[in-house]
This record gives C-alpha cells, sequence and structure tokens, in this order.
C-alpha cells in the first residue's frame, strides 16, 4: 500500500474560504437562453483595450515561445518615466493581486496585524490570512477610510495598512489633508499600502496621491496602479507598484521570475503610450456618471459620489435576488453582500448603451419586487 | 516628521538571493552591436507557437478590456479531457513556477522541510524558503535523482518531496521501477510533487508519470505539466496541476482569483487541440538531438542522454567564459554554475540552422579557450 495522506495543511489556510469555481458568462447565457449580456460587475472600461495595445500585442504574437523578460525591463522604464521616479522604484505583478500577495509575503509572520478598512477590497485581508497575519477590520464612516479610527486599530502587532484610495466598493476618496494628518501620526515600522486602482478616474482636487511620499523619499510606502481599469487591460493581468528602491528590492525576493507574461508587458506599455484612448475613457466615464446619477436621483435611490468607473447604491431590497432578476435581463451587476452591506449593489459605468439598458432593467426588476 | 522605516522584514526573504535585474537580449544585442542573436538558453520551442494558438488569440484581443475567467473553466475542461481525469482534479497556473509557489502556501510552516535534488529546478527550493521551510538536498548520482538517498533524507519534519521528472538542467529521468519502489516506501504525510514540464518529450519506455499514481486515486501525489515547453507558450505563463480534488481544493485557498490571464487561457487550449504541432515539434528534437549528439561526441565532449528538449554537456572549461564568448558569437545558452557545475553548459535543441549555427560557434569558442 503506498502512503495516502495528505501532509497537514498550514493553520492559516483553514481562516481562507474555499473556493468555488464559478461558471463563465458564456456558460450562464447558454444556461438561460439568454444572449450579448452586458457585464457592469467588474470594473472593466468598457471602450475596451486600447486600439495602440491591440496593434502592438497582435505584432507580438509570434513570440509567444519566448519567456517574457524577467525584469519586465522596457515596462518599468515606461512606468517610470510615466511618473516621474526612477526604474528602481518600479515593481510589476501579475495584476495588483500578485502585488498585495507579495508584500504580505515580505512582511507578516503568524500573529501580525494589518489594518484594513470595512468595505473594501477583499485581497488585502486574503493575502495577510495567506500568511498567518490578523487583519484588523475598521468600518468606514459613511462609506470613507475612517482614517483617525484606522490609527487607533494600530497596535505594536501591525505591520501594515492598506488604504484603498478611491476604495472599491464606495467609489469615495481620502482627502490630503486626512492623508496628511494620518501619516504625521503614523508610528515607526509600519508599512502604508496605498492602492489606487482608479487613480487615473479621480477628478476630486481634495484628493493626493501616495507617491507624494514616495517622492518624498519615505520607505514606509508603496503605491499600486493597475492596466485593468482605465487602461482595459484586465485580462492580461498587469498592475505595479511605486516605492522606495529598498522596499522594492525585498518585495522582489517573494516574486517569481517570469510573473507577468510577455504580452502584459508590451501591451501595458503601449497602452501607457495612448493617453488619448485614456482620456476618451475618463470623458465617457464622466458623461455616463452624470447620466446615472440623474437616474438614481429620479428612482429615489441613495448613491455616494464616486471618484471611480463604478457607483455605490443602496437598492433597499435584497441584492442577490436583484442580481438574479437584472441577469434575466441581461444584465450582470455586483452584491453588495460580499462586502457585507446586503442591500447595496455596484456598478461599473458603462457606454451609454448600456448605461440606458441597465437603468430600464433595473426600473423594471425594482417594480417587480417593491409589488 | 512622518516615519520612514520599514516593518520588519520576514526571515525567510534573508535566505533568499537578491535580485538582480537582467537586461533583455535587444539590449544585449544593442550594446555588442550583434543581431539575430539565437537563444539556446530557455527550453523554448524553436518552431514557435502553435499556429492555431496564434490564431485563437488574435480573435481574442478586442477582449482584453475585461477580466480573465478565473476558475479557467473552459481550459481546465480541456486539460482534463486530455488527461483523462476529471476538471476537479485540474489546477491552473501562472506557469508551473506560481503552482509551485502555491504548493509551498498550502504545507510549508517555518521549520517544515522538503528533499529536493541537485541539481535541479530552482523554483521548489525558492517557494520552500519564502515559506521559512527547509530545503534538504539530495545529490543526483550520475545526474539522476537518487531516490533511495532522497527516501532516506525524510524526516519526520518533510512535508515534500519534490521530483522533477525529467529532470532540468540534466534531461535524465528516474525510471517506472525507481518511482514505484521510492512510492512503496514514502512514509505518511508527505506530498510528492512530479514536475512533468518536458513529459511530452520522453520516449524512454522506462519512463511513468506520476499521473498513475494521481488515477490510482492517491491524496499525495501532484503531477506539474505546462504550456511553456513543447507547447510553445512560453510567454503567456500556463502550468497546471494534476492532483487529487481535496489536494486541488486546498491548494485552490491559496490562489489568487484572476490568476490566469485571459490569452493564456484561450492559447493553451487552443495549443492543445493543435497535436499535429506537438508531432512535428517532438520530431524535429529528436533529429536536432541526434545530430547534436553526433557534433559532441566528434568533439570529445561529454553530454547526458536527454529526454527532454536540451542537452547537459560538459565542457571542461569555465562555462561563464564560454558563454561571454557564445554570446559575442550571436548564441545564448545556458551555464552550469547556476545549478552549482561550473564546467557544464546546458543548450536547448534549436532548428537545424540553429544547431550548426551553435556547434560552429561552439568549436571556435572552445578552441580559443583551449589554446
Amino acid at each position: 500500500m503506498n502512503a495516502n495522506n495528505l501532509p497537514e495543511i498550514r493553520k492559516a489556510l483553514e481562516q481562507i474560504k474555499p473556493y468555488v469555481p464559478g461558471k463563465p458568462i458564456e456558460e450562464v447565457e447558454r444556461e438561460l437562453g439568454i444572449k450579448d449580456v452586458i457585464k457592469m460587475a467588474s470594473n472593466e472600461n468598457p471602450l475596451g483595450p486600447s486600439p495602440k495595445a491591440m496593434e502592438a500585442l497582435q505584432r507580438a504574437l509570434t513570440k509567444l515561445n519566448f519567456y517574457p523578460d524577467g525584469a519586465s525591463y522596457y515596462l518599468r522604464q515606461a512606468i517610470a518615466e510615466h511618473n516621474g521616479v526612477d526604474a528602481g522604484q518600479v515593481l510589476v505583478g501579475n495584476g495588483s493581486d500578485e502585488i498585495i500577495k507579495m508584500i504580505a509575503e515580505t512582511f507578516i509572520n503568524p500573529g501580525d496585524q494589518a489594518v484594513i478598512a470595512k468595505p473594501t477590497f477583499s485581497e488585502y485581508d486574503f493575502a495577510v490570512t495567506l500568511m498567518g497575519g490578523e487583519s484588523r477590520l475598521v468600518d468606514c464612516v459613511d462609506f470613507r477610510h475612517d482614517l483617525k479610527g484606522m490609527l487607533k486599530a494600530i497596535t505594536p502587532q501591525t505591520k501594515i495598512v492598506f488604504i484603498c484610495n478611491p476604495n472599491n466598493p464606495t467609489g469615495t476618496i481620502v482627502s490630503k489633508t486626512q492623508i496628511q494628518e494620518f501619516m504625521s501620526q503614523l508610528p515607526e515600522g509600519v508599512l502604508v499600502v496605498f492602492d489606487e486602482a482608479y487613480y487615473e478616474y479621480v477628478d476630486d482636487p481634495a484628493y493626493v496621491s501616495g507617491l507624494e511620499f514616495v517622492r518624498q523619499g519615505l520607505k514606509n510606502v508603496i503605491v499600486l496602479r493597475t492596466f485593468s481599469k482605465i487602461y482595459g487591460l484586465s485580462g492580461l493581468r498587469v498592475g505595479y507598484g511605486l516605492a522606495h528602491p529598498e522596499l522594492i528590492q525585498w518585495i522582489n525576493r517573494a516574486r517569481e521570475p517570469f510573473n507577468v507574461n510577455l504580452l502584459g508587458q508590451i501591451g501595458a506599455r503601449a497602452a501607457l503610450a495612448d493617453q488619448e484612448f485614456l482620456a476618451e475613457s475618463r470623458a465617457q466615464n464622466a458623461a455616463g456618471k452624470a447620466f446615472l446619477y440623474n437616474c438614481f436621483e429620479e428612482m429615489g435611490l441613495k448613491y455616494w459620489l464616486t471618484q471611480t468607473n463604478f457607483i455605490w447604491v443602496q437598492i433597499k431590497t435584497d441584492s442577490q435576488s436583484v442580481f438574479q432578476k437584472l441577469l434575466r435581463e441581461g444584465v450582470i451587476i455586483r452584491t453588495g453582500d460580499i462586502f457585507g452591506f446586503p442591500d447595496f449593489i455596484r456598478v461599473t459605468i458603462g457606454t451609454e448603451e448600456q448605461n440606458k439598458g441597465f437603468i430600464t432593467a433595473l426600473k423594471k426588476v425594482l417594480e417587480t419586487v417593491l409589488v
């Protein structure tokens, strides 16, 4: 008889929710007998990828038998130039997700703590938990990060504070003054992660990027950005971190040698150069935002002002049931229950046509619910 | 003054070599004033990606603004069918590299051990070290895994044994009888990872895939395969694991939600369906192998019979200096020093033209070295 038992599983893994595989949209469409579903669930750019990125990718297809450049040399150069930092201050990941995991792998030992807002992006808690750390969740105040409360939640065990700014799923920001006050009171030996996945959509003058602190030379700050949102390249999985070279070097030790795929590097570089596409995306998003604000007001639905490409809306009824009904109308949105708010939805701002389609469907669904 | 100090770095990170970014080939070509460098260093398929994969990828470029399917549903179905297992027995990663890391994240606590051959692929030691574990390296015997020695190296702290079969960088295999004996003597509670990245190149009838043990229902075995070698898709980063569903589910908890990019999923599926391209690649590799064996014999160089698309050759002189000189001749190979064997090189079997070019360059370089 061969041995058959698994080694003991790490305790940390038991704290992580078992993975339940979902079905791709195509399967859902087939099963429900619907088609051309509008996806307004994942804050993707509805204009598609930048045309210049697609051109560059097409030319690279014949080179896919080669490993990507493990150093992401050209992409890091381009990102550095775009952000006015040195290439040694740039780290590229298989999406920001991977960078978040690598940050936890660099700092979190069992028993260490991280301070995280609630609600916010789920990957921070995942990464900290995976490494055996403990997430201390601090409730948002009116769906904004409560930076004073987060400061108070810091203990001698705290290694990291995550600030998602603008915040997902709420679309809100914390202001420059709030951040400056927070930074001035932060104890030594705590890393601040500014996740700025939606940075390019922000138009509030009260906003400040964490990059300001990196530029000041602080070692304990890292800023995360991504090509998955306004740059329209979610499918390629490219995110990046900007920080002091010393911090970048430490995190690099946790990095696998070929973590960013070849097309990701090429597509991201081309997208970065296509600032025209960015401007167009921003303008369309602003128009869609105004339209949706109006509709929600007409419908008497409370929503939060957003600095992103999605809106957090209180629908005052069970979001799972609304989700299922919207799906049958051919629209996918994100339910609030996964963030702990079962009567909220998060909807991505789409094209004009998609926004109209969504509102028509939502009105129909909410009428049946309320009847 | 803002706080500036980093939190304490995890001790495990200090055991990992600092990352030194390399330059891409294009930069090297520019600096040396050479062009059309032949890369025979990373065991890539010299025939390129499967043409069917490229076609499928081209059609998918417009969809890159969407996140990939987090469950890799269709790809897992295709892999399962190809290997005669259930989709629940398949895990897909951002290259096998990521799966190796996830395996360590599932099982390795500080102080745990893994048994690893020397020389072999470096990622096993990296992943174990990252999680605070200890690698016990067991010298190969005539460049084959010493499975008896590896059994003896197992202690109560051992969680994982890595068997790279065929082995990288030596091209050798361990036989069915050796593996069966090893498996029958393995103590309970130890996971065996069969890394079969070069599986599709094997033609020795004495070989057995670890998949046989997965099919027998053993829970403590996982087989790793990849689309980076014969399938010609290194650039897309897709590897997979085959194991008991219970093991797959545990490892899945360490997985980030969108770890495999959209084009990786599509390209891998199309490549898997293109078995004609595989047959062609295998035939060309066999011809190149015979040619190179002949040349090495004529040159009086000792080499090891390979079951892969690369050959491990003893050049009896410093491989770093040979590497530098070959580079100036426009050929890149891998030096043996990084595996602990400074007078060896590992050369990927190329196209007929590349193999001839490499031999001409090697003869020239070795003559200057020996003069």
